[in-house]
C-alpha cells in the first residue's frame, strides 16, 4: 500500500471509533456531512481521505458504517488486537491498566511491569505486575510486538532499550524526554504537559482579544 | 505578536523543558546542535523557530538557557501559573492530580470535581474533590481560565458546557469523543486510543518490512 499523509493517518482512528459507533447503533448508512458533524473534520477531507481506499461508499448515499469499520481496520492494521506490554505502574501507567478504551480500541495491555517490590505482585486492573527486571525475557517470550512507556524521564531510556532488546516494533511513551530507537522501531510520544502549554499559548492569546474587545466596548 | 506556525508551537514547550534542564544543572550557554541532540529537532529547526523572536542567540556561541526559559515563557504565555479546574477524578483524572510535571511546567490544578458521591470530599493529591453540581460557581468565583475534561464520552459536551458558563477560555479533552465550544474558547483533545491507533499503522508496516526482509535472506 502507497505511504499515507499523516494527517490522514491521524484521522482513521475518528472515523473508525465513530463507524463502530453508528454500527453499534444499528445506523445502515452514514453520509460524509453527518460523520463531519460527529467528529469535527469537513466532510471534503472525509471523502478525500476515504477515497484513497477505493469504492468505500455510494455516491450521494452514504457510507456503511460496517464496512467503514472492517476496511478502516484493515488499513490501520487493527484487524486482530495488539498485545501490549507497559512498563511503570504509577499514575499514569494505572489508568491506562483500567482504561477501557483500549479494549475498545483494539488493544489489551498483557504484561505490565515496574521496579517498585511495593507495586510488583499487585493485581492491577486484572493484570499481576510483574519485576522490571523480566521484562526483555517475557516480552520476548510472548512476541510481544508494541511497549508503553510511563516510567520516569530518568530511566525511559533505559526501558526503551530493553524493549527494543526484547524484540518490540512500536513504542509509546508517556515519559516527558526524548528516547533513542533504532531506525526500525516506531516511537510515538504522548506529552501532556506540552498539549497544556500550547493550549496556554492559545488560550492566553484568546483572553488578551476578549480583553481588547472589552475594553472597546467600554468606551463606546 | 504574529501568529505563530503550529509546528513551532509544538516545538517550543520542548525547548522550555530542556533550556529549564540545562539552566537548572549551571550550563551557561548551548548551541542548537546540543539542543537538537537532546530533543531530537534539528538544528536548522530550531535556529529557525528561534530566530522568530529576535537576538535569541549569539552567531557561533549559542544560547543562555536561562533567557531562552525566560523568553519561551514569556511567548507560551507561561510568565505565571495557570490554575487549572479538573472534572472527573477517575482513572486519567487521578493521575492528572497527582502528575509532578505540570507544576514543573506551569500549571496548577486547584479545583476538582467529580460526581460520584463516593469521589466527593475524598482528597487526592491534596485537594478536596468537590460535587460537579458546584462546579460553574466555583470556577467563576475562582476565576480560572483554563479547564481538564475527565470525564466518560457521554458527560463530555455537559462538561465543557459547564466549563464555558463559568468562564473557562482554554479546554483540554480527555474524553474520546468530539466537544463543540463557541470560537472565543480554545480546544485541545488529547486522543490516546488515537495515538495507539496510529502506532499500529506505523508497528504493522515495520513488522511487515521485517517480515520481507527476512524472507529475502532466508532464500539466499
Amino acid at each position: 500500500m502507497k505511504d499515507l499523509p499523516e494527517g490522514c493517518i491521524r484521522r482513521l482512528p475518528l472515523y473508525l471509533r465513530q463507524a463502530q459507533r453508528y454500527s453499534d447503533s444499528g445506523v445502515d448508512t452514514v453520509s460524509s456531512k453527518e460523520l463531519s458533524e460527529d467528529i469535527g473534520v469537513s466532510p471534503e477531507t472525509i471523502r478525500k481521505d476515504l477515497s484513497q481506499f477505493g469504492e468505500f461508499g455510494t455516491r450521494g448515499v452514504g457510507y456503511n458504517p460496517e464496512k467503514l469499520v472492517k476496511e478502516i481496520k484493515s488499513i490501520l492494521n487493527l484487524h486482530s488486537t495488539w498485545d501490549l506490554a507497559l512498563v511503570g505502574v504509577g499514575n499514569i501507567g494505572s489508568a491506562l491498566l483500567t482504561n477501557p478504551e483500549f479494549e475498545e480500541g483494539g488493544f489489551c495491555i498483557t504484561l505490565a511491569f515496574d521496579r517498585d517490590p511495593e507495586v510488583v505482585g499487585k493485581n492491577i486492573g486484572g493484570l499481576e505486575v510483574l519485576d522490571v527486571e523480566e521484562m526483555t525475557s517475557r516480552i520476548s517470550e510472548e512476541g510481544i510486538d508494541m511497549g508503553v512507556i510511563a516510567v520516569p524521564p530518568g530511566n525511559a531510556q533505559s526501558i526503551a532499550d530493553s524493549f527494543v532488546e526484547g524484540g518490540v516494533t512500536g513504542i509509546l511513551n508517556f515519559a516527558p524526554v526524548k528516547v533513542d530507537v533504532p531506525s526500525g522501531i516506531e516511537l510515538i510520544q504522548v506529552d501532556i504537559t506540552c498539549e497544556l502549554s500550547r493550549l496556554a499559548y492559545y488560550t492566553g492569546e484568546k483572553l488578551r482579544t476578549k480583553e481588547i474587545e472589552d475594553n472597546y466596548l467600554g468606551e463606546e
